[in-house]
């Protein structure tokens, strides 16, 4: 304890006099907490993707579905007549697309998943997407719905011939409204550009995730995407306002809502969002869209203990109030890793068992800067916080959030991940960290040398949403590795009601695991749902539930 | 404009001399926007209700559904058996229940609806609903599930002989979590109870509405309240986290994730967000609860046009930002009512065309009373407010809200109301009170004396949720007025995309309008997803959709 006391006038020299009073910019283009960095998506894009393994080899359990017709010359005529154009189709069929031409819509960006398809329908109009989906229907020919092709769980490729119904060329922002902040889309929309759009406007769009300059706005809705600001302006799930999609049938769902209330009967529009394409596809969405930030701050914290990082999250809700708008979470192995791979200076002294990324937002620089050195004062006389720094331009805000956000790109660095993104209540969240970290070590499996597989077992995430990322960097994937994780970590999860996805998605990469996080009963009324609106299950099959 | 600039002086002396600068501590008990006033309420509870007409007498073209069993003794003798003790049923079919006994179950606080019912039945726990719901169903007994009964448009009562299902005597609150603000409780906690508890633990139930002193947290959820927090933390969609819920054939679903981000499968709870009971009876809610603000404004304003209110809002969104917690309108001819019922003194000097209440909470009052003063100072300065006062106490902060909050009391005061609750994109929404108001002048309804029916047509409402309150304060109830009221008020909030039910619902009031509000194919999907989970129909019938 003398060592602590000690250390709080240091830390109050280090934290308070390098508060920024002056406020910084909201950066539209600063992402958070990627999932997806720029860079990796670039690699993939520059590299080839020849070498990317076919899902049905990765999963030679799954059997293309006998009910699915083989596309035929007439089935094509019928799209191309439908269509119009050449460059609406991207056609393996009955022209000459190759197979480089058909890649990007098959496979991945993380080249884990790859798909047969030799077909690509890029519609202009929600009654295109309506003619195609009635055609595939009574045709039985079946669909992937494809937005920016950014997902995580292989859920926006093909994994047989299916065919891929892209929102590319419907990327019109159709409303938007000053006063309320309602925002109408087509579902192509890219969501960089619906923040730069709002930006201009003095609004922003309630998500942010780090594919944001690929990804479109109908394929975050489709699969709930979760991100950054969900901690401050809650889920899809509230902040969309309507939808429009297409059923499988061609029936199209007009309910583009403009209206914040609406309290006329059951909220379908629900089903579609985290539906992952397979009861429709969304073409365009309603959203409300708050107010930009006109200030950002970010203060970066060395903690002892998980118990001390849980007491300073709850201090910064308590007295950062409505200016908090991200808390994450990072232990001292990811910040190692980091630091190994980057060979960068720490931003704190000394290393600390737990690191915490805390930004604030709000529409009066000083104030918040006041709020922001009164709770860090607080959280270290209460000796919460061990040591911090406060970033006090633009460029110490993007290097601090480096420190959380590069993680997912130094992780690999030994060869391998296997990832983990689920949400666990926040009481026991890292405790998994250091169960899998432990049973890895008890079976001889993590080490420092190249003998053994696992380098180390790293967690951070959203502490703010009970998001956590378990990552395990290895040297090379090992049977003996997967045996020990799965279903350990699955189980582990569902003894403690969290769920094994957390903003990802189930998509092909989860669909066997769904009844860890759901019963036997809901299980069953979801698969009701589904054979409600796609009876034929033409839509995004062998994935979801 | 020389009138306008010789105000702003005045009005600078008027406004900011008075802000309260040392806060003013949030009061749980302050009810906002009321849509019941407690006083309201207590004259229901006092009086007695044999006046009341029965609904099938209003509504006389609803037909008994013949597919319903009537109740017999063995039925009553099963449900006595299941739930043990005399006191979990009010029994008129085999025991001696009243008339007087059913009434509270059998009608409506507003007077308006009033049923059939001779069996009320109070289970304790999920299994006892279940096994009670597999009952009924297997033996087409029909129900209504009935929390605190305070809905606006008669969803809670009977209309024949449902057997009523209540939740009053499951109101335990299960779980909370004091780092992550997620609550579970049982669907028959009352909302005020619900939101004390948080209060002592710093946290705020993120509803509020008029009847929270009665209304239970499962029938807020089944109905999708909507209320004055709405602005801040958004609609229940969001903020929900899980239900359990019962099915009609007695399948428990256990849904009650404590997760804020769980994206595995189709997010079901929401078809049970805004049911109104008919396909299954929600018997707990988890949900995640915001920070308690520790200091609360009010500003009262008085505007010149409908354009100016809603640039103001604008400025409000803007410079307020994260503290903004109501922005409510008022029209002067709803403020003439209050003055000329209550004889009370003006918060403003003179009269105006609108006023808006503003409130904002925060987490430090000196900051927010900052900022307030320098929007006040601003919209001054632009002259869009013509003139404003604000609270420097709680009292005056009251009474400021009753100004707000007493229009529904007040609007009586001559005979009766025709209330419309509806939502219209904001840029239109004031003009559907100036066209009804000429509309029922024009056909020579409205006047000074006793003669015409219409004292006058007054519009407010939630202005930050585009949610207006239309109400139409007349002498006597009058064929005449509703011929030209009706279809002309929902044909004009039809043609701009309006809602016909903003937060009140559809109950029975709003069953046949629903077309006016969703198309033909929303419907006929609402009526599939019915169908399939209450094929018998059981479920709260002759309601909804």
């Amino acid at each position: 304890m003398s060592c602590r006391s000690r250390l709080i006038p240091v830390l109050r020299r280090a934290i308070v006099p390098s508060l920024k009073r002056s406020g910084i910019t909201a950066n539209p283009s600063r992402c958070a907490a990627r999932c997806i960095s720029s860079s990796a998506q670039r690699r993939f894009q520059e590299s080839g993707i020849r070498g990317v393994k076919y899902t049905t080899d990765s999963y030679p359990e799954i059997k293309r579905d006998s009910r699915f017709s083989q596309i035929t010359k007439e089935h094509v005529d019928y799209f191309k007549e439908l269509l119009g154009k050449e460059s609406a189709l991207v056609d393996g069929v009955t022209a000459g697309a190759t197979e480089d031409d058909l890649e990007p819509f098959n496979s991945d960006w993380m080249r884990k998943y790859r798909g047969h398809c030799r077909l690509v329908l890029k519609p202009a109009s929600t009654e295109e997407v309506s003619k195609i989906l009635k055609y595939c229907n009574e045709n039985t020919l079946a669909v992937v719905p494809q937005g920016g092709n950014t997902g995580l769980v292989g859920g926006s490729v093909p994994v047989f011939d299916e065919i891929v119904v892209s929102t590319s060329r419907m990327n019109q922002i159709r409303f938007f409204d000053e006063v309320s902040g309602v925002l109408v889309a087509d579902a192509g929309v890219v969501l960089e550009v619906a923040d730069q759009y709002l930006a201009e406007k003095g609004y922003i769009f309630p998500l942010d995730l780090g594919a944001k300059g690929s990804c479109h706005i109908g394929g975050n809705v489709s699969t709930n995407a979760g991100g950054l600001r969900l901690l401050r302006y809650g889920s899809l799930h509230g902040t969309v306002l309507g939808i429009e999609a297409v059923l499988p049938n061609g029936t199209i769902l007009d309910d583009l809502s403009r209206l914040r209330k609406n309290n006329t009967g059951y909220d379908l529009k629900q089903l579609f969002i985290g539906g992952e394409g397979t009861i429709g596809m969304i073409t365009a969405v309603s959203i409300h869209c708050p107010q930009r930030s006109k200030a950002i701050n970010v203060a970066f914290l060395g903690l002892e203990s998980y118990e001390k990082l849980q007491q300073t999250f709850k201090e910064a809700k308590t007295q950062l109030g409505e200016i908090l708008s991200a808390f994450e979470l990072m232990d001292s192995q990811s910040q190692d890793i980091f630091h190994k791979v980057k060979e960068n200076k720490r931003p704190l002294e000394g290393e600390h068992p737990f690191y915490c990324l805390i930004e604030t937002s709000g529409s009066n620089s000083e104030h918040d800067s006041e709020k922001l050195e009164k709770f860090l004062e607080d959280v270290m006389t209460k000796e919460l916080v061990t040591d911090g720094v406060v970033a006090e331009n633009e460029t110490q805000l993007r290097s601090l959030w480096s420190q959380r956000e590069g993680i997912t790109e130094t992780i690999g660095h030994w060869g391998g991940v296997y990832k983990y993104d689920v949400s666990i209540p926040i009481k026991d969240m890292y405790k998994l960290v250091e169960d899998t970290r432990k049973r890895l070590e008890d079976a001889g499996l993590k080490g420092e040398s190249d003998e053994y597989p696992v380098v180390d077992v790293v967690g951070y995430g959203h502490m703010g949403d009970s998001n956590l990322h378990l990552n395990i960097a290895v040297r090379r994937y090992d049977k003996e590795v997967e045996a020990a994780l799965e279903p350990f970590v699955y189980e582990w999860i569902s003894e403690r009601n969290g769920s094994i996805s957390a903003e990802h998605g189930l998509g092909i990469a989860k669909k066997k695991y769904i009844g860890y996080s759901r019963n036997e009963t809901t299980v069953g009324l979801m698969k009701q749902i589904k054979n409600l609106y796609d009876p034929n299950g033409i839509m995004n099959p062998y994935k979801y539930i």
